[in-house]
């Protein structure tokens, strides 16, 4: 069972999760974070030394192996049902915010700042969720190009995707790149 | 002929645009904005009244507007040059600034305010983009679903991947998305 301390850990990283996913970096700082999640500032800085950096790093990193679990599950049965799963996850995410919210792994990457280790992690996340696609589509007999091709493809637009319905406060972006996702993946497949 | 005004006017718009395309929405203001453009505090302010909403209100349009010519321009010469071309702008975009600026549209998509102003114009901006897009498919023989999913693809993969790009520090997401996006183009148009 995990330790009280590491329950309090987890918690305070989801929230800063949360944060970055709504606000932005900018707008995150662990004395924001201990308002948002309702713990002590004092506890706050104890967990995260690093300052900010440090949150936003585990942020990302807990994101990216929330999503790659699900992915990876969903790939199990080939790379369409991993598809529909991510684009399904997303979905979830923007519509239970009332499209408040959207992807921390894409707000940290699209703000300049002198530290990259935040912005290191978030292309380690992009890789590894393009990586267990382009495995599965390989497995599924895909060529070694199309299926690397296909793979960025299909993660760089449901993180463009994601923004547009955050825009358009409309979830009908998602249902649009669906059926052209699923053409290329079924094409390079069979 | 503008007036020095509109000049002054058009130049600082300008800059709230690159301002927001690399440090985002909340790291905006109308202070940084005259520190940025290396303007008069006060004028700033005359010349927006309506503080940061209308600050990035106004980048949003000018960014959409800036790219919207330049689309329209390319898709004279068909879907597939359009493609190209938007391929080709955010290119240079991201690495002519290091891979430190991206989309002042998406930054301003991503982040949750109690104003709507800008997100509305990102919104209509994003629609301009996918509307061009959609036409040109139209014209060129594309059914009018295919036209419309392609379109949104297009514009919501290379907002994406210009976040991958930056995260990445690399151009290669872009040369990856290219070909998929050309066979979804050539499929839906011949």
């Amino acid at each position: 069972m995990a330790e009280p301390n590491a329950k309090t850990r987890e918690r305070l990283v989801a929230g800063a999760a949360d944060m970055i996913r709504r606000r932005g970096l900018s707008a995150t700082s662990v004395r924001e974070l201990a308002k948002h999640s309702g713990a002590p500032l004092g506890s706050t800085y104890h967990y995260f030394p690093g300052g900010k950096q440090q949150l936003a790093t585990e942020a990302v990193e807990f994101a990216g192996d929330t999503i790659a679990r699900t992915l990876d599950r969903a790939l199990e049965r080939g790379p369409l049902e991993g598809l529909r799963a991510f684009l399904a996850t997303w979905r979830k995410t923007i519509t239970s915010a009332d499209f408040r919210a959207g992807c921390p792994v894409l707000a940290v990457s699209i703000e300049d700042s002198a530290d990259t280790a935040a912005l290191d992690a978030a292309a380690d996340v992009f890789a590894r969720w393009e990586s267990l696609l382009e495995r599965s589509l390989r497995r599924h007999g895909a060529g070694r190009a199309e299926a690397r091709q296909i793979a960025t493809l299909t993660v760089a637009s449901i993180e463009g995707t994601v923004a547009l319905c955050r825009a358009k406060r409309s979830a009908q972006p998602l249902d649009r790149i669906r059926p052209q996702l699923e053409a290329l993946i079924v094409h390079a497949t069979s």
